[in-house]
């Protein structure tokens, strides 16, 4: 697996704990030797794991919590730190986000992640996963 | 200047070609050899640095074009990358932004934005510019 894969792999994590209702796996996901921060859609910042995570404790554990899809995720990578820039799909509606990873052991983990609302479809082209690429 | 501050620099130099409308100052604050990408609030993903600075001067040259100040700027460091979390208050309300740098020549340039909508108003301590540090 390329680093480029293992990032996007390290994102598509983040995603599955998230539409699996799964905290321990959403733990994993996230830095544990890096600082972490998270922007939810219209909420302000939180900085540190245990803010972000209890953050995602509230989320996973709400009834009403939507289901999510990422689709159109696109990798950048320099060496230890990468981005990822993907539409959320949220019962037919779309966010986007960025997701910030660091290589932390022999993985990428997430340490900041933003989610806002936007007004446009993502790209129908499903090449469009795994696009970027290294940062020259 | 340390690099935290050389980091800050970029991202106030940033804010100052936006809130001076002066593209030329924003041309210069995004990477030129590096793959850039901007998400302005409620639109999709730009990408490149021709359709990214196509937006500025739109939102630049718009005579509608709010003022906008950045607050409570917080930088993280990394080798050669390195993020910028802000507030950004535009007419007595806030977005909140991801800026992304690189090292590119002797000075840190963007290569991504994303601001937002948020309820939250920023933290008032205006010791919170600066914080954050190096990853580890």
């Amino acid at each position: 697996m390329s680093e480029l894969d293992a990032v996007l792999f390290a994102n598509e994590a983040f995603y599955r704990a998230f539409a699996d209702r799964d905290m321990d796996a959403m733990a994993e996901a996230w830095a544990e030797n890096t600082a972490v921060s998270c922007i939810h859609p219209g909420w302000g910042l939180l900085e540190g794991r245990d803010e972000v995570l209890q953050s995602w404790q509230a989320i996973l554990t709400n009834p009403g919590a939507p289901v999510i899809q990422c689709l159109a995720a696109r990798v950048h990578l320099r060496d230890e730190m990468a981005y990822v820039i993907c539409y959320e799909e949220i019962e037919g509606n779309y966010l986007i986000a960025t997701n910030i990873f660091v290589h932390e052991g022999r993985r990428w983990r997430l340490i900041h992640h933003q989610a806002g609302a936007t007004a446009e479809d993502p790209p129908k082209d499903e090449d469009a996963d795994g696009e970027g690429g290294l940062i020259n």
